[in-house]
Parts: C-alpha cells; sequence; structure tokens
C-alpha cells in the first residue's frame, strides 16, 4: 500500500500502534459494488458500525454513498459527514424511544422494523410526532450462512428479524395504518459470506414475498440485501459481485424495485491496516513470542472470534522465525497472530496486521487503560490525522466528579 | 444491594446502562484478604486492570492498599487516587521505553520483570537516568490453573513470566548491575481460580528459588502471590482466604519476607452490578428475547469468555419463561445471558447483571457509536456518581481534524 520508508515516517509521525487506511482503497471497493449493481437503480447503504470514522463517511458521502445505522449516534455521524437523509436506514434490534424519535424527526430515508413490538412503538411515536414512519421490515429466512456464530444473524434462533409469516403480519397491519408506511423490505443473513448461495436463497424467498404483497397492495419500493460480502483475509473464497448482482436480479424476476445493498467490511476491511511495533522478543520453552505495542484493546478481532488477520515484516529474509505475535495486555487471550513465520525481528522492528479497516478502531477498548490509537488516511498519497491518538486527561475526565 | 425503589429512582436519575458498586463491599472485600494475611508483613497490591475508576483506586488508596498496573497509565491513576508511591507495582510483558522511564522516575516500589530482553532495557534506562531500578522476576511455574484458557497465564506455552532456570540467571545478572536491585520475586498463573492447590505448588516452587538466591545472598523482601483468586458467578468453589494464606505461609517455610497479593477480581467483581432496562421482548420460532439496552460493548465478558452473569429481575412471579437476554448490537454474540428463566417482563422493566464490578466497565468500548455507560457508587446509603456517561461530542472529537 505504501513504501517501506512511509511506514517509518508514518511511525515516527504519529507513534503507534497507528490505524492507516487507503481511501483510494475505499473509494474503489465502493465504486466496484456501484458498478455491479449499474443495470438497475440501486443504493449502497455503508453499514457505518464497520467504521465510523467521520472523515471516511464524508469520503463515502461525497461519493453518493448512503448509510446502514444501527444507533442514532451512527445516524448522526452520517448527518456530520454530509450524507442525505434520505439515503440513511437505521437498522438494529433495540431502538430506544429516544432513537426512534429522533430518527423520525430527522426523516431519514426508513427504519428497519425487527419485530411487532418494535412495529407498535414506532407507531405510537410517529403518532404523537404527527408523522408518517416509513419502515422495512427485517424477514430472518431461517438460511444458514455458513459463518462464524457471532456473526450469523438469518438463523430463527438468533434475535433478528421476523419469520415470513410475521413480516407478512406486519405489513398488514402497517396498511391500516395512518402513522405507518411500509416502502422496503429487508433481510441480512450474515457477516463475512464467502458463498453467495445463501444469500440468493434468501432473495428469492423475501422477493416472492415482496410479489405476494403487491397483490396486497403493498407497494415496496426497497429490496434491501443486507450486507455481509466477504472478504479475503487468508485463503476465503470470496464472492464475485457480477455474479452477486446478477443472481439478485433473477431473484427480482422482474419486480420493479431499487436495491438496496449494506456493505461495511467489503468498502474499509482491505482499505486498513494497523501498524504496531515490537517491545521485545521473547522465548519461552521453545515458544516464541513478538510483543508487540498493538493489543487487544486496539484489535479485538483475534481474540473475540479467533479471525486470522496476516501480519506482514518489513524486512526480507530467507530465514524465518514462528511466532505468536502477542500484545501487552495482562490476558493470554491478548494476541494478534498465532504461529506466524517471520524474519527474526528485534526490538523496533515494525509490523503491519493487514486488513484491519473494519471492526478494529470501532471495537476498540480501553482495557489496561491503554488510550485508544491514532488514525490516519492516505488520501492522493498525502498523509492525513483523521483521529488523534486519546490523551490520557480524556481517559478520567469523566471520573473526575 | 439496594432495594428496588432505588433500583427504579437510580435508573430514573442516572439513566441506563449504569453501573452501581456498593463501596461497603469492596472495602469489606479488601479487609477480609487483609485479615487473612494478618499474621505476618502483607501488602495487598490491588489490581488495577479490573476496574480503574478514580473513586474505587481513591477509597483503596485510603484503606492503605497498594496497586499493582499493567501500563503506566494506571500507575499515574494510582497516584492521582493517593496511592503510596512505594505501594504500587507496574507489570506486565509489554513495557514500552517511555513507560519505564517514567515508572522509575516516579520511585515506585519494583517493576516486575517478565523477560531477560526487557531486564536489559530496564538496566539501560536506569541508566540513562543514573537511578538503581527496583525489580521483581516473574516466574512461570508452568503449573495448570484450571481456568478459562484466555486467562491462563502460568503455562510455558503462555507470553507470560520466565522459567525458573532464567529466573534464577537474571537475579545473577542484576546482582552484578550498578543499576539493578532486585527485590521481589513473583508468579500469578491465572485469573477467577477457584482451586488453591496450583497456586500453593506455584508458592512452593517459588519460595524454594527465593531460599536458593538467598544463599546467593540475593536477599529477596517481597514474596508476590499474584492475584486471581475466583469468585462465584454460578456454583463456582471459591477458594478460602484462611487456607489460601496458610497455604503460603507454610510454602514460605519460615522464610522471612512481605507477601505481596495483586487481588483484582475478587475485590470488585461482587461488589458491582449493571442495571439494564427492557427495550422489547420477543419471539422468534418458539425462541424468547428480552431486548435490553445494555450490550457487549458495556459488558464484553459473555461474547469473550462465554462468561455467565446471574440476571435478576425486580419483579417476582411464579410463571417464568426461558429468555435469552441480548443487547442492542448488530451481532449474535451480543448477549449478557442466554437460556435464563425470568418472570414475563416487559418493556421498561428493569434487569440487574450481577458480579459486573471486575473486568466490566474498564473492557467497555464504543462498538456500534454507542456511548460508555455511566458509574456510580453507593456509600453509606447515599448515591454518588462516579462516572459521567459519555457525551456524543466526547465520542467524535478527536475525529475532527
Amino acid at each position: 500500500m505504501i513504501d517501506i520508508k512511509n511506514y517509518e515516517n508514518l511511525a515516527k509521525t504519529y507513534k503507534t500502534p497507528l490505524y492507516i487506511y487507503d481511501f483510494d482503497k475505499i473509494k474503489n471497493n465502493y465504486l466496484d459494488l456501484k458498478e455491479a449493481f449499474k443495470a438497475r437503480k440501486s443504493l449502497i447503504c455503508y453499514a457505518v458500525k464497520a467504521n465510523s470514522n467521520l472523515n471516511i463517511l464524508k469520503l463515502l458521502a461525497d461519493l453518493g454513498s448512503g448509510f446502514d445505522c444501527v444507533s442514532f449516534n451512527e445516524v448522526k455521524k452520517a448527518l456530520i459527514s454530509g450524507a442525505s437523509r434520505y439515503k440513511i436506514i437505521f437498522s438494529g434490534v433495540g431502538k430506544t424511544d429516544d432513537e426512534i424519535e429522533n430518527a423520525l424527526k430527522e426523516d431519514i430515508l426508513m427504519l428497519n422494523i425487527e419485530s411487532f413490538e418494535e412495529l407498535l412503538n414506532v407507531e405510537k411515536i410517529a403518532k404523537s410526532l404527527n408523522l408518517k414512519a416509513r419502515i422495512s421490515v427485517r424477514v430472518n429466512p431461517n438460511i444458514n450462512p455458513k459463518t462464524h456464530p457471532y456473526i450469523s444473524t438469518g438463523l430463527k434462533e438468533n434475535k433478528f428479524g421476523v419469520s415470513i409469516n410475521e413480516a407478512r403480519k406486519i405489513y398488514i397491519y402497517a396498511k391500516k395504518s395512518d402513522f405507518l408506511e411500509s416502502i422496503g423490505i429487508h433481510f441480512h443473513i450474515g457477516s463475512q459470506l464467502s458463498d453467495v448461495t445463501p444469500i440468493l436463497e434468501s432473495a428469492t424467498l423475501v422477493s416472492s414475498l415482496m410479489r405476494e404483497l403487491k397483490a396486497l397492495e403493498i407497494d415496496i419500493k426497497f429490496f434491501d440485501i443486507g450486507g455481509g460480502i466477504g472478504i479475503k483475509y487468508d485463503d476465503e473464497k470470496t464472492i464475485n459481485l457480477y455474479e452477486y448482482a446478477q443472481g439478485v436480479l433473477k431473484a427480482l424476476d422482474g419486480q420493479d424495485c431499487t436495491i438496496v445493498c449494506e456493505p461495511g467490511r467489503s468498502i474499509v476491511a482491505n482499505a486498513g491496516e494497523m501498524l504496531v511495533k515490537v517491545l521485545y522478543k521473547k522465548e519461552n520453552d521453545g515458544k516464541n513470542f513478538l510483543i508487540v505495542d498493538g493489543a487487544m484493546n486496539d484489535l479485538l478481532r483475534p481474540s473475540l472470534y479467533n479471525a486470522f488477520h496476516n501480519i506482514v515484516s518489513l524486512k526480507n529474509s530467507q530465514d524465518l522465525v514462528n511466532f505468536d505475535i502477542v500484545g501487552p495486555i495482562c490476558e493470554s487471550g491478548d494476541f494478534l497472530g498465532k504461529d506466524r513465520y517471520l524474519p527474526n525481528l528485534d526490538k523496533g522492528d515494525l509490523l503491519v496486521v493487514k486488513d484491519a479497516g473494519a471492526y478494529g478502531f470501532s471495537m476498540s477498548s480501553n482495557y489496561n487503560s491503554r488510550l485508544k490509537p491514532a488514525e490516519v488516511a492516505l488520501i492522493n498519497s498525502e498523509v492525513k490525522l483523521i483521529r488523534k491518538r486519546q490523551s490520557f486527561e480524556d481517559l478520567i475526565k469523566d471520573e473526575r466528579v
């Protein structure tokens, strides 16, 4: 992504651990997906939860992207970044009353409804505001996405969405309400998907519900196929975007609507890296460790999902050593990578944790009283600081009461 | 801990999710442990990583507690809270040069050394400051603590500590250095331990190394037995503190030293609760969910370790329903408890997540752009806000660059 010299300069200027994003790559990832759907009306709504840095949201907003938000704070961040309110969707199983009220007042495109109880709540709040709430219903198609159980969301034992039967009931109820307007239908079966088949099976099921609704004079304008397009962290298969788009078109079988897609990971993951520095090399009874200055508080995915991130050295060497790359946190679960063959690095050497643009900074914490890392963007070969490293004073100020 | 009325008042005044700590309980937990070791010189060094709220640190500092810190930020927090510098230990496998320099300048009790490479680094920094660094060596006794692999730390495949042989070499090297002074010996085999046997086996091994060092005229004054005393989240066995202390005394076999103990969880876990509110009740094909306003970003332990927290309702009922208690985060891994029998609660009802005082707030994040929760303390039946709820402006201010 950038040359060795630059990594060293970045480490000198901004310190480590440091998140580095390639804005051209983000742009291209967005445009590639947009291109795949060019034959039809489409709206890409970037899933803000993957990486909510305001500068990334602004880049995407400027490209015309919409936003899929899972809290009203994410809606606010999208609006601050210049998003069009009519391209903002508010999803999530646990919207509070305040969040619903604020979203309705902001007049965003639609709310994704996750249960009948939520529908009634939205109706009540819309009524109190004398507004008509535009809604979409999240259908849980009960299809196995074949991914990590924590990021599988479309099975009936998951908390997400409603069954096809329940969705039908919700649409029929909404039709009769003065304060609800059904404009969308939605499914999202999981994250980091490598196989298009379960997505297209779901699309077919949901499309046929949409056709049925049409017969009931419920005119759905937005067919929201969710996100979850996987990326290649290691040797995963990835989804061909053209096949994906064509498959969705086929599932729609001629129905006229705007296709909404909610990608997060596939837009930002491979555009981001975490730069870390070796603090110590250590051998315990034949097992080698590189202790680096980035940790599970900076990048939780390895600890939480046992996720793989490629970790590369800036040094070239034929003599490779098997290392566990671990952080300074006092927990054996604090690792970035295990059993990796790397040159025999020393204190001060840099390592690049690849594909860390999604669910990296956004899941970061202050565990062990560590400060949140800085973030920089590479924009037209220029480096821009897009988030300052957190200060110690910030860490404690809310406790001085 | 407090009556129902108060929970409702707390929710009204401070909103939910809310961390609530009983300061009397923290005090008693500290005093119980201190009492167990009363027959000998002892120093309790509270493990700050468990919960680093300044007000909790101040409570413990006022009781005479020392502090075990795993980052220099934790050292700073302890000092700000009024800790005596001679009761502060700096542990951790990844101390940076700046952290070591600052710790030496602050003249804290000692640094726990985790490798020969770290020892040389500390010596170099001490030399540059023309100081003598007081050190302790963390011995990895290679004993299985029988706990969750992520919180087991005393096996040779873990990143922590050095073997007995390596420790001996470190002490001999340090004796010859003008900038190092060995005053402690340390082991810590894991967290949430329910069985005293592996601790005492480790103590015996390490005690015999200490005796050997004495013969080499290396006079160890602090015998640091680490922390890791488990608590009862569910039906775990717990360690009898008297047996624990007596066992350590027996392992010391008459050697004169101050016993250092580094408890975190056992001081604060059962003194803390997280109060959450039901947002929605939902049924998916026979499976019942209570969607509450607290999530994995507020309390990560269930998601990360599959940890059990008892969850209690303020309502009494004979008719119980099997629920999964889940948060609003868009991830199936976002749950607080599964398969719990609770009264048939409704929107607005409160739930108390028990034993959340340790590794609760300290691991919290802003995932899904959620704000960090507020924390309150119950002190002599008075409620005191000890951390304000994070503000949206705070969440984004470092990104406005």
